[in-house]
This record gives C-alpha cells, sequence and structure tokens, in this order.
C-alpha cells in the first residue's frame, strides 16, 4: 500500500477557519468494479412498428433524465460495509451476539432442560477465562481489561447452566460471555441466587430459555435532564461497564405449537440486599426491547 | 393472544432472596418448526463389505455422543432473531444505518461530484424535517424529542450536498439523517465550514465519497477512571446526545483502480472557536473504525 501526502489547498472566504490545510492519505484502491455513473440511453423507435409519427424526447426530459442520479451514494461499499458487525458466536452451550461498541455481548441466549441442568460432566475448576479469537483483536474484550479494574468478569451465560459436558462449560468462560459486574453483593450474591432461580425453573417447565445481556440505561440528574454514564475498563478505555443487566426468560411447556410464559427482569450493576424480592425487578418485555 | 398469570413457587434455602415467586406471562407460542433434539443413530456395519471385525461400539460411547447436545441454544429463533438491526435506509443522495439504542444514526454515507455540488435543483425552503416511517415506531427518532432540548437537529449528510434535486434534498431531511447538535458554535458554525470545506474537495477531487456519524467517548474523570457521559432527549428520553462527530473522508481520482486519498476527523459536540485548524481534529482513519 503506498502512502503518500496530499496538501490540498482550500478556498478561503468565510470559512477561513474551517478551511485548514488538510492532510490526507492517499492509498491505491482495491477495487474489483467501478460503480458505473448514470447514463442516459435514447432508442429510436423503428418505423417499421410504429404507426404514429415518432414521439418527441426533448432535450430538457433527456437532461431532467440525467440529473436523476448524478451521485452514487451505496458505492461507498466498494471499501467494506461500515458496520456495525454484530459478532454472532454460536457455540454448545449458547448463542451470542458481540456489540464491538461496547466490548460487551449484546445479548447471550441459552438453553437448558431437566436432563441438562441434571448432568454433572463438568466442573468449573477446570475452566479458565480466555479472550474470544472470534473476534478481530482491536474490537476485542482483553483480560487486562478486567485485571484490577474492581469488576468481576461476570458470566451473561452462568457456568453452572452448562455442567453437561466440560467443553460446554468452557464455552461460558469467553470474554464475549462476559460483562464487567460488581462483585460482593451483586455477581457473586443476589444475581446469583437469581440464576439459580432460572434453573429452578426446569422443576416446573421441560425447557427454560433465557436471553441475558447488558443495558446502559440513562439517569435523571438534579438538573432534571437524562444522561446515560458508565465507566469504561482498561487502559486505554475498551470495556464498558454496564449500568443494569436483563434476563428475558421464555418458559416452554415442551409441546409443538403449546404455551410459553415469559418473563422479564431489569436488575442495577450495584449491590442488592438479599431480602428484596425479585418480583420488584419485573419488568414488561417491552422495556426490554426498547 | 391468550394472557394468563402463572405463579411459580421457587424453592428455598440459601437463594431466599432472589427466589421470590415470580409472575410471568404465558402466550401462545407462532412455531412453525419445532427444533429438534439431538438422537444418536447407530449404523451396522455390513458383513459383505466389513474384511475385519465389527468394530465395536461400547455402551459408555454411545452414552457419551447422546450427551454432546442436551441443549439447543439457537432454538431461540423461533420467537425472532434477538437483534441488534440496523436499519439500512438506501435513498438518492445517502444510504444510512440506524442505531435502535442511541435514536441516532450510526453513520450515513454520501457521494458528491463537482456536477452534483454545481447543481441548483434544490432549495431548503421547501424541505420540511419528518421522522423516519421506515424505523418501527418505538425504536425512531420523533420530532417532539428535539423540540425545546436545546440541540439542532443536525444533518449528517448535509442538506446543501444535495442540491441536485429537491427530492435527493428532502431525503437529508428524515431525523435518521439527525443528530442532536449544538447549534450557536458548532452545527450553525464550524461544523458548516467543515462541511463547506468537504464540498469544495469536489475543486481537487472529481468523485468525493464521506460517511459522516456520532460517537460516545469516554472521557478521564478526577479519579482517574475513564467514563462515557452523554445526555438523552427527550420525555421518556429517546435520543442520545453524541460527544463527539467523526467523517471520514474518501476523495478519489476517478480512475478505475486509482488512487483514493483518506482523511478522517473527529469533533466534538460542542463551540469550536472559528480560528481552531481543521487539521487539530484529523486523527488516524483506525481511530475512528474504534
Amino acid at each position: 500500500m503506498s502512502k503518500f501526502t496530499l496538501a490540498l489547498v482550500a478556498a478561503g472566504g468565510a470559512a477561513a477557519g474551517a478551511a485548514a490545510t488538510a492532510v490526507m492519505y492517499g492509498t491505491s484502491r482495491n477495487q474489483v468494479q467501478t460503480p458505473s455513473l448514470a447514463t442516459t440511453t435514447t432508442t429510436t423507435v423503428s418505423p417499421t412498428t410504429a404507426s404514429g409519427p415518432p414521439v418527441p424526447v426533448p432535450a430538457s426530459a433527456i437532461k431532467a433524465a440525467a440529473r436523476q442520479a448524478p451521485v452514487d451514494p451505496s458505492g461507498l461499499y466498494q471499501y467494506g460495509f461500515p458496520g456495525p458487525i454484530s459478532d454472532l458466536r454460536p457455540a454448545a452451550s449458547l448463542v451470542s451476539s458481540f456489540d464491538r461498541r461496547t466490548r460487551n455481548p449484546a445479548w447471550v441466549a441459552e438453553h437448558i432442560t431437566p436432563i441438562s441442568v441434571a448432568m454433572r460432566d463438568a466442573d468449573r475448576k477446570f475452566s479458565v477465562f480466555v479472550e474470544d479469537v472470534g473476534i478481530p483483536e482491536k474490537f476485542r474484550a482483553k483480560l487486562k481489561d478486567y485485571f484490577r479494574s474492581g469488576y468481576d468478569r461476570g458470566h451473561q451465560v452462568p457456568a453452572a447452566d452448562a455442567k453437561w459436558s466440560q467443553e460446554a462449560m468452557d464455552d461460558t468462560f469467553a470474554l464475549s460471555n462476559m460483562c464487567p459486574q460488581v462483585g460482593e453483593g451483586f455477581n457473586r450474591d443476589y444475581w446469583a441466587h437469581f440464576e439459580d432461580f432460572c434453573r429452578r425453573l426446569t422443576n416446573n417447565y421441560p425447557s427454560v430459555r433465557i436471553v441475558t445481556g447488558p443495558l446502559y440505561l440513562p439517569k435523571r440528574e438534579p438538573d432534571g435532564k437524562w444522561r446515560v454514564s458508565y465507566e469504561v475498563i482498561g487502559s486505554p478505555p475498551n470495556v464498558s461497564v454496564p449500568t443494569h443487566f436483563y434476563k428475558v426468560i421464555y418458559a416452554e411447556d415442551g409441546k409443538i405449537g403449546g404455551n410459553v410464559s415469559l418473563g422479564a427482569f431489569v436488575l442495577p450493576n450495584a449491590v442488592i440486599s438479599n431480602d428484596k424480592p425479585l418480583t420488584d425487578f419485573e419488568v414488561p418485555v417491552e422495556a426490554v426491547e426498547r
């Protein structure tokens, strides 16, 4: 890739401030096909098929047609699609979509059943936290981002929901299944109990699906304005610390076309007293969608 | 859709706090096909084709194979894909991708040429700001969100870049091409001059592509921690106020496989003195990607 400097001397006038000299980098374009500009084709009607006089095509009409699209905004795609790309990860124990902007998953979906929960073929002491190499290095959450951040590497799909095989449990230890979570009083307490509550739904339902993920919610400030505010851990800052977490639960009766019980919960990423009933955090499913 | 209440009485124990009674909503599942569970098929090797003794298939191996997937996480998709969905809008004068979380575009791409810039077939006094009906109502930016917010409805693709037809200019007035921008001292001043600078690049380049969009960048706080913090306008809060805006410029020489000059700029959504040179805001293209 050749790199050269181009000095663009812009015109003066009112825009004197902004019209500074810009240094731009030239690069050879990796172009498969040039987007063609709009052209106007005029067709002459053959006298053997036309019964009337030739339809006049005034010059102004041609000019107007030519004006239809002097530009081609989609031609940008020759350089690649600008994104966003939601790195989708289908694994044995989960499916997740990664948000490159926050370096957190957008959502992680799991499926548990009475059988999968009863199986005991994995132990978390054999699992290790790993960076997700399926995500390009510069958009990935890093182990060093979490190091000494004060936050837990909080599983979205809990390791304990994937005891049915060591590989399935290992899947849950990728950082693309993690969000920075408050440890004491949340991840290791209330949130863990909440996860346990979800697992025990399999006592009543043959099939339970759970979607878990982070939220970055606005808060009303003293001046009456709403503001989203969250920490970003890592140096340089890389992984966003969510303000809240949600779970949407689909408890299925296991019949084809059968009934499904839906529940949605939003919990703050903060210390929560174990006395607080879970129902306090229940929300309409629509609220999570928003 | 039948709606009934299901009382789930969860077990007690350590999880007493979280294991509250959850009220869940039952709904009839709109299911086209039930995801099939993994089954194990054992094949007997025919003695006419096998030369050696039959390969033993121990019961433990079958058991192990059966354990491969007691669950089906992707089965969630029967309820629809959780997203995120980046509403893509291809219009005559722009292509944009909308971010439903921030209710701002993620990026808006345009294409200008010496001809398109020279054309004068539109006047902004005939254009009106409109909500983008292509985006579901609950994820859309609304006119009332901007009303009395203190922010301008800031064009990402400037109206003045689409003077080649009234329709093309009207395209730029959809709220999916807008972000809340500081008016005096930014949108109506420095940013406008910057847009003018981009237009004048067509004096030197036959084809110029510009991608514009919002950023929500972290700032180092007095305690040394990095924090993303931005206002959300509307009542209830709906449209995020970006902290910064970027433009990535592709100045093409118009030849097939030719050269392209690249430039990237990041400007704060704040009053900027017109004395400040634009080069102060130039960044490596990679920085915008991040």
